[in-house]
């Protein structure tokens, strides 16, 4: 179902040739209203992208009616001849909207360092507004067109109590770190919110969910969620319930990401519990997510303990206290460093299941985080090492 | 040569069965004087081992006679057992020197979060004393007795031009982040130096050798680098040449480090310049050796520059000021970004040497560092997804 399953949502995903891959590759996601409340959060990478630029701008007034996202080029590092690009294919969409093109988002996803072939572009967003639907199919369309590495569409629904509706997308394999959001999302719903309740809670959501996944290390400069509101329900959400579930949703689709990383063959979800506060949490389940050597461990079936200890010993004292001596680690629910020390043999841990569960009581106080990441494979180094050289 | 170049020590490596691997796996080196001093660094990791907890106490006071190393286990995460296995060794080294255990050092290297076999590493320490020599092969039976997943012994020596002597050898391939040292290192000198030229030589060149590398990004929790001086040659150095000389020989084992990681293909090296600080480059540089997906590029012989830069940008501007819209990337001699936008065709760069040059110039100061990679391979997910599980 996809982003069209809100009331008020249009979409499609055209197939125009600006990926090598035989798939659809230019999607339209269309707001028909009756409000148009928009709210977006971005990479944090100073060398984000043209489209990432024009769209954060966009987006400021919270009013937004379509976007227009690409797979097949990221036209990042492509200086003002790539943002003009950004705003050609900005105005091209609003003129066929009759909208302004401030209130047009775009988006883009790719290699990094080449310019868009605009005309392709231009040619997709044309054939998309043809057949822009509210179908599920359109929905699916859309999905698979902003797709890279991914080996599957990633979408996700939600219903409010009182009948308002949530859908979404999201591609993301690869280039995964948890510097806000992930590569491209589009989150759609019918309820009757404010721009400013939009923000609040793509905001809180995004925090929980894409900047707690970590695929591989690396900040993407194209990252882009937006969440768009078409109040077509008339239906106005309770605002907790709202949150809720936006953060739901995104946690959802963060999951999609991890559970389609590129190349893994173990999700690995690392929960660090008995901290000082949250965010010691955080950095010690992100610097376990970090490990290479970890992660290889996992991809061999190895529960090997002593590289997540040493990686949480990289963190420092003054942003996570705690004793060495009192650390403990579960895999999969063996205890098999105890105090610091070796506890039940590594032997005794199942490691047949697809998803690895690596629980550390730091023993230091009670606050707690989980980050996710995957492991690493030979199909990972196949895929980044050869993928569009 | 290696650590029995410089007059006045003694070296020997033996085979104990503590490794798997059918080679030496216990070195000692022993100072006979007439001086004893000695310096140390060892890793910041907060789970650090055993043997490092007794070497940092026993090196505090300048004084060293011997450094015993086994490979075939960390003696890591251990506990107050493992501490007393360290103790137990220096002890017993310490009684077939006729010295005070304080005055021996201990070394480990291998898995973490296991006791040693304490029987075969005293045993080793027996026969390793009954083997002692000054000759080349003995210094070489040690380089052999430290490896690990290095498939090459490293070692180093260097001539003073009044004649005094500096020899060396480290053991590292995985594990290997830039936060003090590398995994295990004896450098020997015959100079008459004391202990604080000694400790303020080392602390420098490790800043600039050792602590500007990177195979993985995994900091090791047994680092230790050891300068021993034994005043055997009777001769004074001038004392810069001898810190340069201390700085030029632990590159050079940094260097062959990087040229032996776990797997390689290539070796990085990125320099990055026209920063506002040295530590403004450093912080990049190290952002950009971070990067798992320009390390597979790398691997598949693709000089991918957005894989640069988009690293590249997840630094603080806070900590390293410049414009995106200025920074140039060359990689092996060829422009292939320029002010932030393409410029000569990724195809003009020859991929085919073993060791890659990345050139980043910031345009924003006059400040410069390098920092030293390899290539993330099929060979190092094979070698880390299988090793020791």
């Amino acid at each position: 179902m996809s982003v069209t399953f809100p009331k008020g949502f249009q979409a499609a995903g055209v197939d125009t040739g600006i990926s090598a891959a035989d798939k659809p590759d230019v999607a339209l996601v269309v707001n028909q209203g009756p409000q148009f409340a928009a709210a977006g959060v971005f990479t944090t990478n100073r060398f984000c992208a043209a489209p990432v630029q024009w769209s954060r701008k966009a987006v400021a007034d919270g009013d937004i009616h379509a976007v227009i996202l690409n797979s097949g080029g990221a036209n990042a590092c492509t200086g003002e001849e790539g943002y003009a690009q950004s705003e050609r294919t900005a105005d091209f969409v609003a003129s066929l909207l009759k909208v302004a093109p401030d209130q047009v988002a775009v988006c883009s996803t790719g290699l990094i360092g080449e310019l868009l072939p605009l005309d392709k572009v231009l040619d997709g967003a044309r054939e998309a507004y043809g057949r822009l639907a509210d179908s599920a199919e359109a929905g699916a369309d859309a999905a698979h067109a902003i797709m890279t590495t991914d080996t599957k569409p990633k979408v996700a629904t939600r219903l409010g109590s009182n009948g308002f509706r949530v859908g979404a997308m999201v591609k993301g394999s690869g280039m995964i770190a948890p510097q806000l959001a992930t590569m491209l999302c589009v989150i759609t719903t019918d309820a009757v919110v404010s721009p400013g309740q939009l923000q609040a809670a793509l905001g809180a959501a995004a925090d929980t969910s894409f900047n707690r996944i970590d695929v591989d290390g690396c900040m993407s400069t194209n990252d882009t969620v937006l969440l768009l509101a078409s109040g077509a329900s008339g239906l106005e959400p309770d605002p907790d319930e709202f949150n809720a579930l936006i953060a739901d949703i995104c946690a959802d689709l963060a999951g999609q990401i991890i559970g389609d990383g590129e190349g893994m063959s173990h999700t690995i979800a690392i929960t660090v519990k008995g901290a000082t506060s949250e965010d010691a949490a955080l950095a010690c389940g992100r610097a376990v997510a970090a490990s290479n050597l970890l992660k290889c461990a996992i991809s061999g079936n190895d529960p090997n303990w002593g590289r997540i200890v040493s990686s949480l010993g990289t963190v420092p004292e003054d942003v996570a206290p705690y004793d060495p001596d009192r650390v403990c680690v579960d895999v999969n629910g063996v205890r098999i460093c105890d105090g610091g020390k070796p506890g039940r043999d590594r032997s005794e841990v199942d490691m047949t299941p697809v998803d690895i569960h690596i629980d550390i009581d730091l023993n230091a106080g009670d606050r707690e985080a989980t980050v996710w990441t995957d492991d690493l494979t030979h199909e990972y180094v196949h895929i980044n090492a050869d993928y569009e050289s």
